[in-house]
């Protein structure tokens, strides 16, 4: 099990010192949405050049022109690149093929999909790599929760790893660690913390690592 | 009706040549989804300082974080900011809220929505701009083309514009004009021209302009 911290609301410069502070305590830096947008692909260069053994996903949340952007990100340093569950098969096809040539990965994000159970078994057969469940941070304030959807998607699926997303707290972590998701995605839950290293490391401990 | 050049394979240099060169022939220049994740909303103020009068739609697709992005994009200079039909109505609506705040516009970009009718009739009810109907980049291939869902959405819709694109060239214009949008998005039929002033404005002709 893995530990990906998100950054999301955050400036390259204040990223790559936050990223040094937490140090060993996580496994995967997310260069999240909102973060590519403001800074652009870029981001991701620096990231790679300050830190040039670290896991990188750049959350792309790809809709259309998946060769295109996925290569874009896979350039810059990436090693999974994340693409719409709500996007046609053509898109997710197109990002698969661009990653599996240069031998990195697809993280499909399930965010809004209508019926994942359904959407999840097809993802499965097309191959992506990961299947993320996420509660999207504008409906995060309903109480919603990503278990019982990581529960679904494990049973709908056969090869593909799941990821799990959206507001997820030390407090919340045990019962998400019991469905054995491949990775465990934090960002306040870390980046809230006077002590990020520490608090990341109290994660992992819970994750029994 | 109104003519917007989408930008999306490109750099910032690159576009700010291709807009002195378009010049009058188009009314909104589109600040794509490829070139906002390569470039960053930087973008967007680039084009802007050089085109100060210009209207830019930003093309962030929003999935999540409405405020923030919309944010983000009018901030840097946009007019128009797009949002996927497939995100929350809770996303829908903090960028809605984020745009009328200072005066600006919200697309929202009807991409793979899996019942057209539907949700075109959901979002006029919420009060955004504009509806696109898009055939994906990735489906062009295909031979699918948007003016279907442009003759479902205007039946389906009281108070939102229009806006149509997907592989929209010169021989394909008319029977698209004939359903009167308010906005007709074009790429490669304008960029892949040698002189791209004269085919902007031989479709503004076709547009009856």
């Amino acid at each position: 099990m893995q530990l990906q911290l998100a950054l999301d609301f955050i400036t390259t410069e204040e990223a790559i010192d936050v990223l040094r502070k937490v140090g060993d305590g996580i496994d995967i830096v997310e260069v999240g949405t909102p973060f590519v947008i403001d800074e652009g692909i870029h981001a991701v260069r620096e990231i790679r050049q300050a830190f040039p053994s670290l896991k990188i996903l750049a959350d792309l949340k790809i809709m259309d022109a998946g060769e295109h952007e996925t290569t874009s990100a896979i350039n810059a340093g990436a090693d999974i690149v994340t693409v719409l569950g709500v996007a046609s098969n053509a898109t997710i096809r197109a990002s698969l093929a661009a990653a599996k040539k240069v031998g990195k990965e697809i993280m499909v994000d399930l965010i809004d999909v209508p019926d994942i159970e359904k959407r999840a078994a097809e993802l499965d057969a097309l191959g992506v790599d990961y299947l993320c469940v996420h509660t999207a941070f504008d409906v995060q304030s309903t109480g919603k929760n990503p278990l019982m959807e990581l529960q679904v998607v494990k049973k709908a699926t056969k090869s593909a790893k799941t990821a799990v997303a959206g507001g997820i707290k030390l407090s919340t972590l045990g019962e998400i660690v019991a469905e054995k998701p491949a990775i465990l995605i934090v960002g306040g839950g870390i980046t809230g913390q006077a002590d990020k290293r520490a608090a990341a490391l109290e994660m992992k401990r819970v994750m029994g690592q």
